[in-house]
């Protein structure tokens, strides 16, 4: 028995932007524990595996983390090969830290298999770089709770310092994003780029500025969402400002 | 003439931590340009491309920006699936901008493929989560390029306002690096973390303070290194003091 849990990344949403090594290691897996967000067509690659949904997406019931390190413990005695599949990279927002301290501190290797991460994906879907040589050299990125407390301004001072920005999981809580960037002396004409389902057939990609960022996110479904902000998505603001005048004349 | 040419993340050097959309496209490529950065293993992929090194490495010759654009145009309206290789994720300090507008100006279709990103590597590597509930939710990438002008600051104040840091392509400039973050307020005590080659079997990782970045920079090869700033790496860094003293008694 090895003993090993491997934590993986399952990308953005694609099944194809999977990465070889977890691709292999799901036709290998005995069970793979996954999130609510991975693509039916990842898991299946998981032929002979049982599959158990712990999944948590922002705002809904999930698993309690405490009962998630257990079941992965429980598993890592029994079967050989276990895989906890996460969206996107493990490391990046994923709570692996809980995880992988919970299982070294038991006896139980883990190994972290990096994935794609939704700002990337976000950026190929929007062909607009994160990064751009003389306008951007820095690209933040953060989750804001805003509302919750607990070092409530700390992304806010993140996105003001950087570039580009990239906020996860913040559409459910974009008014209050919005007013508190504004508050804090981000301009109010910041170009943003909202990507629901980034890599997914149905993605959306809607661009504006910070202080129509409410009104773009109400727009949007209920698949997860990027937000972008900063000088790089000027351009596809104008192309979207001009479009939507254009649909107006047109009507 | 489907006249595409794929802008593909190569990943952060392993080659099963290509995707496998990456993969396919290679496979069905006409012609490659590549940078220095990516494994030969990778580039195999693309058998029946030809394949051609236009590379750049920090600090080292390269062929110019708008040679490279010119030769993905020609290449474009002679072959039918172009791949243009690039380490990590092309839209992540990778001036995919350039290639990007150039082409789309020349009426040739772009497709991104995003990647695996050397930080996300980096932090598989080590297990250490870039974010961690309750102590780190905002991290910032960046590139500095001290001494160098042209909005020099920016960096530095997304690195201060961020909880966790990546700094790519720094490790050539560790000195300035150190000196620029502690004068401009970032504590010398401030854990680091420091991987060569992420994901790759000759992986190296150094841990410890940002006042001793310029000595831990200086221990490494020539390989491609990812510099992680923040309270996240306090434990490495703990444990990295405690096996050095351990050594030097031993000594």
């Amino acid at each position: 028995m090895s003993h090993t849990v491997y934590l993986v990344g399952a990308g953005p949403g694609a099944p194809d932007l999977l990465t070889v090594r977890a691709a292999r290691l799901l036709g290998e897996a005995d069970i793979v524990f996954y999130d609510a967000l991975v693509h039916p067509a990842t898991l299946a690659l998981a032929a002979r595996a049982e599959k158990v949904l712990v999944g948590k997406r922002c705002g809904r019931h999930s698993t309690a983390q405490r009962f998630i390190n257990k079941r992965l413990f429980d598993a890592a005695r029994r079967y050989q090969t276990v895989v906890r599949l996460k969206g996107g990279d493990p490391m990046l927002f994923g709570r692996a830290h809980e995880e992988i301290s919970f299982l070294t501190q038991h006896g139980i290797r883990v190994e972290i298999v990096p994935g794609v991460t939704a700002a990337l994906a976000a950026s190929a879907e929007l062909s607009i770089s994160l990064t751009r040589r003389g306008a951007a050299r820095s690209v933040t990125f953060v989750t804001p709770r805003v509302g919750h407390g607990e070092k409530e301004s700390s992304w806010i001072a993140a996105v003001l310092a950087a570039d580009t920005a990239a906020i996860y999981m913040g559409a459910g809580e974009a008014s209050a994003i919005s007013a508190a960037l504004i508050q804090a002396g981000k301009a109010p004409s910041t170009p943003v780029a909202l990507v629901e389902n980034a890599s997914l057939p149905q993605a959306k990609i809607l661009c504006g500025v910070l202080e129509d960022l409410p009104q773009l996110a109400a727009s949007l479904g209920s698949g997860p969402v990027v937000i972008l902000l900063g000088d790089v998505y000027a351009e596809a603001a104008a192309v979207e400002f001009l479009r939507s005048r254009k649909s107006a004349t047109q009507a």
